[in-house]
């Protein structure tokens, strides 16, 4: 796995699928394993300087977990992409600019063998969001979030961890590189044409109803970015949900880069359902808190304050688990117009 | 002109560019002229039944003006754009489904010299949004609309007239197929990534801002849309507008084809100003209502009724001319933050 430490990609990958990773290059923390540098991810894989020193670990796969902004290829990683093209191994890309497109490393992976995956390349023929995604008979849960990388994601593998747990049928669906590298399918709905963006999530949670009574949809963005709301609608129009769970990085006011300042927890909970109640009405059914810059005492403080504030169930699902919040939506769920789940924990 | 009754192309290129159609192919009004049947476009051309009979009038170029859903070539125009090709005619089309990736329409343009223009294909290269938007030195006015077809083109093609006359440097900025083939440029947002919606939208303002004071941009879809409301945000953020020209269809309460209510006037304007309000502040200026399935009287009530309401000047450009509205417009420009207008009318 190529990597940085900003790697947001690699380190979704190494928290949830850490036994496919046999080393990490990272020039930064050479000589380390993963649990020196970030302890939480619960990875002891090797992190070596250059991918020539990777090679002695036999990987089968480059994975190049470094999420840019326009998902474009660094510079300085391309020498590594190319040299493991030569080497045979498969290129796991989730970057917006295309192996496939890329003339060089196209022609060197023939000559190879080398596979190449762009993870975030949309199937073809999305169609227009038909309302399908009105009547499926499972219950539809949704990642919302008061911006990027506030723990969308990571929330939900942890409630479709607990919710497995205990005995539910339930999938989680993939709408962004780092949850299709981990569920091994998905759409990276960015990469969809806009006008498909309704369109590719509706598909989703029909496809993902088919063996599943709670699907829990990995939300993308936040409705107030300047850049990316287009891409957070598509999920909250186009997965039709039932139910939200609203995560946030606490004291978060601003979105990130902008100046953009946020409403509060019960602002961002009163304008989704705004939103979404024109069109299929569902509430925020919990709180998820990122509190991963805070200590324990802190966090359980941010917790506190954010249920007072709101009145919702409020928890981080990464330090405690998801076992708390599952049973909240569980209960949540229970009181929907949908049928009752057919299982679930008592 | 390939057209049907119910093509908004067409209609739309009639209205404004009629001066370029030989002649329209449509079986069902054959043997009428365009004014016949909708005298309001203001076009004479003829109406045929088939492709070979309009050769007739020596056409250079055929115009696919149907706008379907899912922007597919309707099977039964095939054989007609096939001809197109073989007679060596450039075809235009507005299809989400490109001309350039039909294997049989390419091989046979290769053979007969046919030019392929496909409206909808973005340019390469579209940037990720960057805030540029925000520091153009001209005011930026979009179009919102709640639905699609309320009139967001038309609105801003009758002000831009009435701007023009009155010596104001404006530019309408084109954001779908049939917009693109009035203003002979722009990008049709609902075919770009959703990513890069919102680079798209500033990307266009920031060119057209190097050319005009005002730049007036085609709004798309609405933001309760529960299929195109990703391409409404792209524009809503990514044009990052000074001022709002809500569109509306008299009468209307529901968004077309769906069972989502919408809000009335006033509502509309507040969630509108809600949203861009965190990002960058604008106001809903003046209310453009579509009246043209009302007889006079009624136009005129429900035009006072929906000024009562919203305290805001609301007309029906298309009834009235632009002028009325321009001047309401520019007023409310001048007392923005932005530097006030180089030239305009008294």
């Amino acid at each position: 796995m190529l990597a940085t430490s900003s790697g947001k990609t690699a380190h979704g990958v190494l928290r949830y699928r850490g036994d496919s990773v046999v080393a990490v290059v990272d020039s930064k923390f050479a000589g380390k394993r993963v649990n020196d540098v970030l302890p939480w991810l619960g990875s002891t894989a090797p992190i070596v300087a250059s991918f020539q020193e990777a090679l002695a670990y036999e990987p089968s796969a480059l994975l190049i977990g470094v999420a840019t902004e326009g998902g474009r290829l660094p510079a300085e990683h391309r020498a590594a992409v190319l040299a493991a093209v030569d080497a045979g191994l498969e290129i796991v890309s989730g970057l917006h600019e295309l192996l496939r497109d890329d003339a060089e490393i196209v022609a060197r992976a023939e000559r190879s063998g080398s596979r190449l995956w762009d993870v975030r390349l949309p199937p073809a023929n999305i169609p227009l969001f038909s309302g399908a995604a009105y009547r499926v008979p499972s219950q539809v849960v949704l990642a919302i979030g008061s911006d990027c990388a506030v723990g969308k994601m990571t929330a939900m593998l942890e409630i479709e961890r607990a919710a497995k747990t205990s005995g539910t049928r339930v999938e989680f669906v993939a709408t962004g590189q780092t949850g299709i590298l981990i569920a091994g399918k998905g759409i990276a709905v960015d990469r969809v044409i806009s006008d498909f963006v309704t369109g590719a999530a509706e598909q989703l949670v029909v496809q993902a109803s088919a063996e599943a009574d709670v699907v829990l949809v990995e939300g993308q963005g936040g409705i107030f970015h300047p850049a990316y709301a287009p891409v957070t609608f598509g999920l909250l129009y186009g997965s039709a949900p039932d139910a939200l769970v609203l995560c946030h990085r606490a004291n978060k006011t601003h979105i990130d880069g902008w100046d953009v300042e946020l409403p509060d927890l019960a602002g961002l909970v009163a304008i989704h359902e705004e939103l979404v109640g024109r069109i299929k009405p569902a509430r925020v059914v919990a709180i998820a808190l990122d509190t991963s810059a805070l200590d324990e005492p802190s966090a359980r403080d941010a917790i506190a304050r954010a249920a007072e504030q709101t009145g919702l169930f409020v928890d981080d699902p990464v330090r405690s688990g998801g076992t708390a919040m599952w049973r909240t939506i569980e209960q949540a769920l229970r009181g929907t117009t949908k049928a009752l789940l057919a299982t679930g924990a008592p």
